[in-house]
């Protein structure tokens, strides 16, 4: 089983990226939290970062026979993206959208998700541990 | 550690509940696999279930000093109790929203929670095992 | 042929209350109306009323097979209740919508209805009659 | 007593239109059935069809003196016009507006009524039996 | 110098049509009047009402010309037509929108009118005046 | 018979100001032009304008028992005085709304009259025009 | 004279709750304040509390005929009760409604009430003041 | 194969209407440019047009079994139409929505269409050119 | 102490105005009632009225260090004066904002006060009472 | 002539994208189509795609002075680019918007073009045949 | 060069106004900051404050002639006033909107400018710097 | 003290792009004026320009340690990119937005900013002097 880690906008900023917001882990931090997680349970991950909207659509669509679940981080592009959305309904890998923060706590445009509908489910304000979290929601969903 | 899984209004259904939707398995059986891992992580679990709001308002307020942290499905009051929200607020007992389906894939009037605010977090759509990564983010949240 | 009359709050006091727009006819005096028509159809009728959001929401679960349409006048639920909607939706009992007046000529917040997207139909305005015609489509329904 | 059944745009499509949402029946077929019932209650009826708002409006305008109520399914005018609603308070011939579809279900623009607030009361989701309903609602009107 | 008075749906009832909002004249008691004022002032006049929207399009089309001014009493079609707004900005015969009643203080839609912003001003709210008023503002308009 | 032109802010300004969209008279040409109409009928009027709202407020106060209509161009205070509103109100003088442009055709801000409700009717968009229209309203709703 | 003072949803955990927001007296500390003070005015007070809305309900029907003034402080229910508002209004005892903070300065969703237009008036904002006000309000009512 | 076009009101007018919108060409113009293609392409056309929506739902209704396609332009009934709308969706022949103006870049009112989701496809923006590719599309829509 | 009882558009005309909802008692007699209570407790009071907004915010800058709180009534600015709020907010004289009428019982544009969220608290819908209220609130909020 | 043919994100994927709305045919093979059709027209045409919103921003920049035409299927950022609309009205190259599914029928997000405005004109839902259908419409705008 | 520095409601506050948001200097500090650097510019400037709306239409009425720019702090009235809006537009005198605070990071009502629209531009956030940044600016302005 | 001019998607076109609404004045051209105006101040400027809104991202990332402010005309990016506005709250470089033209003048969408609540200011509408301006006001904010 193979899981893409995949992080939008800003996500490369981890650590020092208003803290109180999103914790003091570094991105590469809680990948290897993650990668100690998933090792554990014989699963092989790949974690991958862009800033750029069109980069995470090209790698969504590249994720279709190399990996059996995405987990998406899609940061800002979570509120503003139909492309990411229009790519993931196109390769149909099951899809898991997690966030650090919750983001139903924070300002009013980060109340909604234009890419969940086309999720399986959400995973929201754990900070690092949503990414763990997401990792098991993966395991879950393969076994179904 | 003490969790209390607390359950809304026509959660005593599942199993038959539109199955398609809310899966095959009835709140008994997702206790019992709550309750094995939960078992295996050394945790104390309470199941709890009421169709009525002021019940559930209470059981927060009851919760205060005995359990560590609420994971609550309130089903339909989610998108219309104000007084679940007050409840939470007023006892602070960490609390993790979650569903059975991804609310987001559904009527728009289920795409907004005015208990997720005041919450630590949501996990919505891996059917019954949303209650286990429940149980795992509440073990995740009593940690830190 | 079984039909269940489930009235919510606020009924109970049907004769008192603001006369001018729901009459002068007490509850009893439109069991005792539809009973007699239900007797000259041959149909069994049980009238239940509650001010408890929760205790409707159990009551129409109980409604499985025992009765086959349910007349609910659900009255200020109609328009804030999840958890009733989900609660017809669940069980799946036929159910037809109706209201003594006429809520399209009041005050704004009546005019939208949570429950009627999952009922066969609606039937309001025509005051204690409007029981009776619930009776008589219930009738229709169950014919079909 | 006489009682007028008006029927808006594409009604006279019945039985081929749409028959998953307005049933098998044609117009006639459902004037014949309100005729039969009409005539064990010793009530006269006449059913009148147009695909023109105006002339809608003109019928309604000339029932005046010659009904004692119209039972009005405005179709498609229901939700667009002012016109017919004015009609109606113009010549206050009690008025029941009724539907085939329970309009509640469909899309987003069917579920408001600018005629409803003018009419003594509302019955949709029945399909030809909300004729019938129509007509024992206008004798209970009458009796009044 | 020419005027023609148009008239919507409904305009035919005046004098009995809600007597409290629309006064107690007749459209025929208006035209009298109207028509005394227009002789004093050498203006020639015709009068007109249609129930059907279509129909009043196809006049406005026919205005052009031989009408110096519409004077336009759309009634309900104010609030609904784009198809009269089109066809008063097609011909482009200088057009006075008038009211009986002071739209403005009655239901939320009637306060905004389409065809207003392709009219050269409106007058509302003085009753059977509201037209004697429509043809001195007309007479003010041809003088410019 | 008595009238007061009451007049808003910038209407000071007129002959100068945006004369495409207020026209070329100043407000003494527009004083003149009702006054000459004004001694035709036998009417004294009385023309007064201000930038300040609350002094408008205070001259619609003085009106009462002083003058029998009220010819108010409110000008901006249209569309945000709930003083005004109240003022006229307050002290029943029956009140004439005018324009001198269309409004309707301008911003979408100008649409909407707080005023307008609280008046007998409106005149808008006949320019200079718009004030002797005024003067001939208010001696028809006078001769009521 | 005989005052109730209804309590809805978290009331009980007054002292304890967001003291920050509510203060750090009781409800018990409040009602001793009122009580106090009623005393001293000759007036016989009850207190209650229920986190059920339905309750509420039945509570405020009960209080015909036994209570002359309700001073009623629903809480979280003064924002989403249907079923409260029509209770007041079936039952016509004056009711006040109170609030401990000033709702206004909170979050949108508690700035409107669904309650206050059947109630004679509102006090909102001054602690545990909120409860003795209302008594003296009471007083007044009854005094007219 | 036949293809009724069909036009809505105000298309009358056209080569006089507007033309710095609708162009110069009149509909007589534009029906024989279209019938010289429709020749070359062996489709057999009919032109229809109707200032009345009633009449427009009845050539729908008519369309069945002798039309194979519809080309519509609906002009401002496209806007406010839901009866069109019915009809389309009543009768199935397959519909063309087209426009000579490009609708999105127009007054706010004209970028919804009631209609456009019950047909195949829309066309607008290309002037008289937008008949000649409504035909176009339509030849192909047929060979599928 | 000594309060300021601060009065905005219109509430000059107390006793004549609109009777029916604010009472029978002039802006004088009201200020005796309250000067009565305030002598009983010792506290000195001042009443001011203006018409005009920016006196209004001109009257609380000078209640800096000269009165211990304001009582204020700004009738129609309520609903449309950032001015008047930002005075409050930069003087910070502890406010109280008080109405005759019951706000939420008229006009939805009464129901939403801009000045209410820098206030202390508000008390609406006791008629002159209202007045004597704010007395005694201020007095407690003072005592605090 | 030339015109250039520019694919916004996951029209990559086309033929194994969601076949059910956007149909078998790959990019390759509309293009393949599309280029058949040109060279019967002797037209030059050039595809191009990319998931890059600021990428197709820069190929229309680009497009100046080489290409008379863009055919434009900005796919999923139609409905969030005001960056590709801006391009477009620098270049002021004509634009034609094409869609393979009529947007209309589908999520209410994706009725809404930011883009269109400043298009020639749009064709949508004809599938790959919206292509050719675009290519025809540029040669006529070009032919003009 | 001549430029009118107009500063309206509760700036004359200015250092003591919630210092946090508008900084300690007094409206006198920040005229002498603005005086030097005009001087060093060779420019005129005068200072004028007012509270009341319509005293800053009538400053800006009587800049016409005086002044070659307006730099104007409207403070509360930039999100309330259109009598300020049009008087702007009816003198044409330039105008620069500033604001110390930058408004877009406060309440919601305070994102949106009447007045903005009729302004050449607009300068805010920088504090006192705000208007020596709207000196430099009208500098520029007149030097076009 | 180093500046950053960072500029956003279709600004490499100004000069020939709207000079209507940009001016002609290239980007080039823009930064010779700047860079003239920051070596008389003694400040190091560089200018960047990117079509691609993750890069945007990149650049502010990046500018964290080597620039003190960033200047940032975000142009169409300002109105849709929250990924742009995380990055600039991410890193805390002090930010200026500006704009050559006045976005409140423009069309609707143009008028919300969801960069400007984390900037520190606004300057917009002062064509190629907003950069100048921009420059100052950074030397200004870094003087604090």
């Amino acid at each position: 089983m193979k899981v893409l880690f995949l992080n939008g906008p800003n996500l490369n900023l981890l650590g020092s990226r208003e803290p109180g917001i999103y914790g003091a882990a570094t991105l590469a931090d809680i990948e290897a939290m993650v990668r100690r997680e998933a090792q554990a349970k014989g699963v092989e991950i790949e974690f991958s970062q862009s800033n750029i909207e069109g980069e995470i659509v090209t790698r969504i669509q590249q994720s279709k026979g190399t990996f059996d679940v995405i987990v998406l981080n899609a940061a800002a592009y979570t509120h503003t993206s139909v492309a990411i959305r229009d790519a993931i309904a196109a390769v149909k890998t099951p899809t898991i959208e997690i966030h650090l923060s919750n983001t139903s706590a924070r300002e009013e445009f980060r109340h909604h998700s234009l890419i969940a509908p086309v999720c399986l489910g959400v995973i929201s304000g754990f900070g690092a541990d949503s990414y763990v979290l997401g990792l098991l929601a993966a395991i879950t969903v393969k076994a179904r």
